[in-house]
């Protein structure tokens, strides 16, 4: 499975930044899913410089009804146009969502919906998701999302998964939905570094080829 | 739920009315998921008058966010308690959704969503799922509505399905997305006898069991 | 699958006897899903007289291929002839597999192939899924054998799930395969009585509708 | 999305050739998912030089049963072993199969799950997935092969897919399998070179990173 053996030296390369959109698939204000992506973002900051976590909020994103955009421009309504805008700026995706019903949360839909309309702003990047969930973890829902992904044109990580049982055995999250597990802190740091990893591959990859 | 409760001989029985809680998963007026369910309420009124369609509108549902219960008393927002108990009235449910980026569309998920929370309206009622969509006809979709239902305890017709191709190879709406396929119609037709056949065998099995 | 037809009112029936086709989907001799079905299978001789319960091997069919098929007498070789008989003359099924690769096992889904081909011998009837694997308990799995029972015609219990962590924390299996777990024993029994609750509903329900 | 601008001139860089493990998910001789791959590995011969079809026969694969590993050693049966070696051997996959009840077909998933016996044989390679079905094409079934390629650690392309309605509107196969349809070739094309691609932005990608 080796590649070019040319003689510039990628070794050398220093690893460019990249901007992560975070997506919660819950609203509430405490949630745990929320809680990742905090913690997540204070981790890449302390720790991964080279990984920048923009938190893109979708809880004031309208239901999806095309009726709504001026389809002749494509215009969308001002939240979805800002939504996409910051979508569109991303290098990679981190999705952090709760399961609902044993599939993907209603608002994250949404949001993944908005977002695919043309032109689709998920298109070729990689992806990872991580669900803070009751016993199952997410089990049922990761795999929504990624056949979701196949349409949208999104690269998921295949490993490590990130399932988290939010309270079981123990709670992993303080009242206000803080990660304050140090094991789960330990397989969110794997998962980006995998993110991080598959991002660079399939962009060096690209121009590579 | 309950059936009947005479000494009489079941084969005596007449078929009780059943009311169709009946949901669209697209937002858009003209669209053809609503233009189904339009169908079908005709359809009943004429000639099937043991099923009254009830057609659920889920366009003003807040995006699920549990901050907004009175998470005390279970108190929804308005629509949201509106939207229940059209739901729990129910005897059987009609889903009519597009499948969106392969799988349920955001604003039907949302509406699932909002139904299963404590108590979950949905429960122990049959349902069938028709899609109007692209050329896949909704085949990505209709499995995770059907993952949603073992959690929902709902249960699904399993035939016939109902995957119509809404433009291949000719248009089988107008242009208000009002179906005017007579072999739709049938089609239609027969989903709605399976749907009332296995409501009637639930509600009936359950008084005999 | 005819029900009873005496005249008598429902409630003095006396529960009929269901046979109940158990089928493995490991064939490893000492491996935990063959033991949840010796679990059960002793629980409904000891407790549960209205189940039989059959268990089906299907370690000697061949890899699925119609090219084995005689297609103008639907003629089978031999063991998938006894093996679609047993399955024919059941009044509903109980799988037990374990999961492999998040998914069907391959002997299992060889099984539900040989058993589709027409006529299809499993259709219109009741069955649960219960499940002993690794960590995930199976929750990857189950949600695939649903969507084929789609094709098949099979009605599946919603509730309660069999999701059985095999070694943890603690092993709940001896080293033959023998259920040793009393928690684990109680899950069984309220599947196997939900399954028998749900199987009996459909029989009677058809009758009475 | 762009990545590294050093000198060193990545156009020049002759591409690799690359081996395609091709595996039919039917063992009937005449079936047109084998068709598929005689047609890929014709088209790679006469005008993609750089990929190198190696169709991987399954027919002769045991069910699937851990008992028939010398587990101390990892040690298989012959025909697996010969099958695993086939697939350790290869730079990307290519599957053709049929869909069988809404589900991989058991003799596929037989065969993906010998190969996942560890040391996993699949694992970081690119693979593309077609079917040649009934009237959905496979579209119930390609989802869970890629369920499965999560465990097994298997990068889909994804886009374009590659959907087969054998039989309709017109047979796309001669009585012998063969593929004779120019339009399906011509889909076959695109995805083999979009799995060329995406193989080698893996693999380039990786020693670029």
């Amino acid at each position: 499975m080796e590649g070019s053996t040319t003689a510039a030296a990628p070794a050398k390369r220093a690893k460019r930044t990249l901007r992560v959109a975070a997506i919660s698939g819950s609203l509430r204000r405490a949630w745990a899913n929320t809680g990742l992506i905090r913690a997540a973002a204070k981790m890449c900051e302390e720790s991964i410089p080279e990984l920048q976590i923009d938190h893109v909020d979708i809880s004031d994103l309208p239901l999806v009804n095309t009726d709504l955009e001026n389809t002749g421009g494509n215009v969308f309504p001002v939240a979805v146009e800002a939504f996409r805008d910051r979508v569109r700026g991303a290098d990679c995706f981190l999705f952090a969502s709760p399961e609902y019903n044993y599939s993907i949360s209603g608002p994250l839909k949404n949001a993944l919906d908005w977002g695919s309309r043309p032109p689709n702003v998920w298109a070729d990047r990689a992806a990872a998701v991580v669900s803070a969930s009751g016993k199952s973890g997410g089990k049922r829902m990761v795999y929504h999302v990624r056949q979701v992904g196949v349409f949208l044109d999104i690269h998921f990580v295949n490993k490590p998964e990130g399932f988290v049982q939010a309270h079981y055995p123990a709670s992993k999250f303080d009242g206000d939905g803080n990660l304050i597990d140090p094991e789960t802190e330990e397989q969110l740091r794997r998962i980006l570094l995998s993110l991080q990893a598959f991002a660079l591959r399939l962009i060096h990859g690209k121009t590579a080829a």
